[in-house]
């Protein structure tokens, strides 16, 4: 894959940077935005010029139909700065890839490569000073479509915004997860867009979140929810289980977000002659391997947080402690994807791709 | 229910009205707008004074909640005008008490009986000019909260937006309607948001829906994900089965909206003598019913359509078409509530509230 710009593209600069205001060393995830935006508006059929220009505020009608039907779906992903000052992405093909595939589910227009990609490498050209060196050191990029066209019926929009804002991060989760089973709540229908990365999918986790939250659980590994006996992923992760010296992960569905950790894990751990199976693990399973010891590792893979340990699950009032590993899986595979994405190690699969 | 102006509240009048603009024989449902909206903010744990001002577009950060995570809700009621010029809500505490539902089930914080039915009276009595006199025409009144907090965290926003917009609507379907029901796709998870009437429900109806009006359907009839055998409710209504002169409907449940038309149609129907029964019917049980001629009847119900009558309904490449009757349920029923929405017939169950 190569990045260009797109051969139309206007740029507004920002009078100043805010750059010198913020404090890269304590970032809060997602809550500081770099000085520009990527605008690119559909309309009458047509992708229009994209603009990039200071990030600000807009202005949408109260009609439109993303407050009213949730027509939205965004991506995440990562810039990455390497020793010599360059600026990396991770796979950008397949968040592409993936955000025209949630685009399709949500009958919304598909964004061309030009104006993604293109877009990308344009935006992340001029806020190169906003990534910084430095492992755990991330630009977090989301990009987002909304439908902006008007009218209080359950209808597709005829008119959509995309966009890609940008915020400096560092790693995502902090201190130790707990994760409790779920036994009743769930995050996806069969039939439904729970392989979309749509925007309702996220809120649709508050409450029951909250809920694990107040029982001291930081996240939820979710079942199937016609019967809650197949473990399925977290909220904005998917999850691996080491029973033995086997890595286990269920396979993509469409309950489940094919996520782009996920697969470059696979594909890592099967190099580095780690037995994967991708197949369901049942949470009968995972409860008597924790009982006989044969649970080793329990973690999550996504883009915010690369690898997360967990330290133990909760199901049906029960708590299991999983051991401390000295050669955990999680953090040989952490070790060994971030070292690509930084480009302190050879990428032999040609994931990483330069701004 | 009594129906007053909240105590705090701020009115900046339009300094001209659209209305003379508007050709209230020919509107496009849920496209045009009065000339006022009501706002009011929630921030720092509380809910702000609340302010009616011109209807116009608002300004929004990117990275508001509602764009990346979907946590927005809604509700849908109508205005009617009697003869006397009286100005009409039907069951507003219905709406307020789902509103609040919704609220609890997205994580968002409740809206207040002052904010919700007071804010409806004092834009409602501004208003006044917008709801039509005779049958059919209404002004539809969509009350809505979104998440304008920023931060692309999936995590719930502290800071929220409760609107009611306005809009002059005669019926919302026209034609003939047919149906299709669904074999693949799915609208609400066991567990999941679908008796919230969360935005992220109807987006995810778009794309199913599309194909199904590709083939010449305008509604799908969703069933459970689990199974697909059994019938639940459509897009935007619930839906009532008759088969010889009981009427059947399913009970509302975490995955169906509790809808008010269909909480008053079978309160309606009990006292019109006829036969009600409220369970679960399979999707074998209608083709059988269809097959051997004792489906006499399906429609639809909902504020938007009223009772909307279905002509057919094709399962597994299957076309069945319905018979047509001389004395339905299907408009009896519609004639019944639509006199007491307008006055026109005693309101025994004291459903209407003056505004
Ligand atoms: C529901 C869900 N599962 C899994 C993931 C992990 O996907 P990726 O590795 O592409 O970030 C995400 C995204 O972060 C997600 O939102
Ligand atoms: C999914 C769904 N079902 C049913 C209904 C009908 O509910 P009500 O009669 O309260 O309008 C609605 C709302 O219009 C709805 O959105």
């Amino acid at each position: 894959m190569m990045l260009k710009t797109p051969s139309e593209i206007d740029i507004v600069r920002a009078s100043a940077s805010k750059i010198n205001e913020v404090d890269f060393e304590n970032l809060a995830f997602g809550n500081t935005f770099t000085d520009h935006m990527l605008i690119c508006d559909f309309r009458e059929g047509q992708w229009q010029k994209p603009i990039i220009k200071p990030y600000e505020p807009f202005l949408i009608d109260p009609s439109a139909k993303v407050f009213h039907y949730g027509q939205a779906i965004f991506e995440g992903m990562k810039a990455y700065k390497d020793e010599n000052d360059d600026v990396w992405l991770f796979r950008p093909d397949e968040n592409l890839h993936r955000f025209n595939k949630s685009a399709k589910r949500m009958a919304m227009p598909e964004v061309p490569e030009e104006i993604f990609i293109g877009g990308l490498n344009a935006i992340l050209d001029l806020e190169r000073d906003w990534v910084k060196k430095g492992l755990g050191n991330t630009l977090y990029i989301r990009p987002f479509m909304i439908a902006i066209g008007s009218g209080v019926i359950a209808q597709p929009s005829t008119q959509y915004r995309f966009m890609i804002i940008l915020s400096p991060a560092r790693s995502y989760y902090s201190g130790e997860v707990k994760v409790i089973i779920a036994e009743h709540f769930s995050r996806a229908a069969n039939g439904g867009i729970g392989a979309a990365k749509a925007a309702g999918n996220y809120s649709a986790q508050f409450y029951p979140q909250k809920l694990a939250q107040e029982k001291g659980f930081q996240q939820i590994i979710w079942t199937d929810d016609a019967t809650h006996t197949k473990l399925e992923e977290a909220g904005t992760m998917n999850v691996f289980f080491r029973i033995n010296d086997t890595l286990y992960t269920a396979p993509t569905s469409e309950r489940i977000l094919d996520g782009v950790t996920r697969k470059s894990l696979i594909e890592l751990a099967k190099r580095e002659g780690i037995n994967v199976e991708v197949r369901s693990v049942l949470v009968d399973e995972l409860v008597n391997a924790a009982k006989d010891g044969s649970l080793k590792e329990i973690f999550g893979a996504g883009t915010a947080a690369v690898v997360n340990p967990i330290v133990g699950f909760q199901y049906k009032d029960v708590y299991y402690e999983l051991p401390k590993m000295e050669n955990s899986f999680a953090s040989e595979l952490k070790d060994k994807l971030t070292k690509i994405q930084y480009k302190l190690a050879e990428d032999t699969f040609g994931w990483t791709v330069k701004v």
